[in-house]
């Protein structure tokens, strides 16, 4: 099998390395705006040529879309555009309904395969891609029943190899609970990091004590714009309700702390604790 | 040199076995209210007995109060009211400005070593306890000139033992930067593990998603209500502070959402981008 990948970022990348990895692929080719990016995937092994997209999307089985969001849509329809019917397109990105919407009247809809692995990290670029980085992580597929029954067979055998368990939504139901438990982990973590920075500039050395709790919840903060701005506006109103409820209880907490209500912060926190229950 | 703990959970029970690792002692002596943390922590050696607290006061050289921080400024005073001038006293505990006033004028004052060791886990309790659990963290020294020079010796060279390196603060600058770099990211987590949990009464399988981030952010929510409530309500108008200013940035970063500001959103990331060079 042949593959091409567009954008050969954490994403992309981590996705060439665990595709060889498993022999799942025989070559794989690039496509790469950023020269610098180019290189450096050539470098690092994510991919054997780098081409134009016409030019790729002409040779490749599998075409692999891994670009920030908001340029997903686009790509999918000049992808699907230039395949025939054996070929198939996937994307990686992490908001499917303007996606499935944009795509859903294609004639060739079919050969199109909505995926989100359930993976990533607060790094971007080639050099962030990781071995491994799939495994053991759900992925979920959108609208799937709008597939051919061959073209998400081979992607479903791709992600059961590299050890995904396979997940069925449809693409509304994916962005509102990818908010939950991605998105708005990404506005805390911004938003925890500008609240210490800005305390910052009273208070030089406030930085000897960052022990490991604070460093976990504000990792996220080093995630790069480029990723996060579209994904953030593309999935707007879901990520815009989550961040109210989330404001609405820290005022909860605000408020119990100014009262002294001790009873009541124990009983928040125990319910809080629950979330164990869906941690592993 | 013989010890006692007072409080055998995570901070003093890693502290235990820390000492051993290194040496340091020759025999713990442990004190807990608890019965069953009692047995827990003698089946895992992280003391030799348990007695009460006045009766391992008489006995020991170190006397180590690793308690909740409400408990922590009497049981300090109880602890300096029992001591000569060779044994010394020492907490382990989060927040340091009540503490210090408390023993303040006190006719031991001297004897007593103030310290905050920047480590900690969500778990609680004995079997939370972990070796090598304190090396390469900064240790806060609060007040210090105000203990006796040998009873600060020993205890900067039983922390130069552990690999921790001393920092040196008066109590209330200590509270104020633990409100930021520890204290706050507590208040977010719990916040966040309650905004999901109240979504997920309405949707069942939220959590077939959670990922990598959603975990790390959401980790401290696991913390127990016995040691945060009272280190909350103890550094209330820091920790009101932090939160005030991470609540507006929220804010601000919502308002950027509503109204698709791609450019505002990108630059409040950047600037949260350099949150970096703290972290290691």
């Amino acid at each position: 099998m042949k593959t091409l990948i567009v954008g050969l970022g954490l994403i992309g990348g981590s996705f060439a390395l665990a595709l060889r990895d498993h022999e799942l692929t025989d070559e794989i080719l690039g496509v790469e705006n950023s020269e610098e990016h180019a290189a450096e995937a050539l470098r690092l092994g994510l991919a054997d040529r780098i081409v134009r997209f016409e030019e790729g999307v002409a040779e490749a089985d599998l075409i692999v879309l891994a670009t920030p969001v908001d340029t997903i849509p686009l790509l999918a329809v000049k992808a699907l555009n230039r395949v025939n019917d054996r070929q198939v397109v996937i994307d990686m990105g992490s908001i499917k309904s303007e996606l499935c919407e944009v795509i859903s009247m294609h004639a060739r809809r079919g050969r199109f395969v909505a995926v989100h692995p359930m993976w990533g990290t607060e790094y971007s670029g080639p050099k962030a891609a990781q071995r491994g980085a799939f495994s053991g992580r759900n992925v979920v597929f959108c609208d799937s029943v709008h597939s051919d029954r061959d073209a998400l067979h081979t992607v479903e055998r791709i992600f059961r190899t590299l050890g995904c368990p396979a997940v069925y939504m449809d693409p509304e139901e994916h962005d509102l609970h990818t908010a939950y438990v991605s998105h708005i982990s990404h506005v805390t973590s911004f938003a925890l990091a500008l609240t210490v920075l800005e305390k910052e500039r009273e208070e030089r050395h406030i930085f000897d004590l960052a022990g490991g709790g604070f460093e976990s919840t504000v990792r996220l903060a080093k995630s790069s714009a480029a990723t996060w701005v579209p994904i953030l506006l593309r999935n707007k109103y879901n990520v815009l309700d989550v961040l109210r409820e989330h404001i609405h209880q820290l005022q909860i907490l605000r408020k119990m702390l100014e009262r002294d209500d001790a009873e009541g912060l124990k009983s928040a926190m125990d319910r809080a604790n629950t979330i164990q229950r869906i941690l592993h």
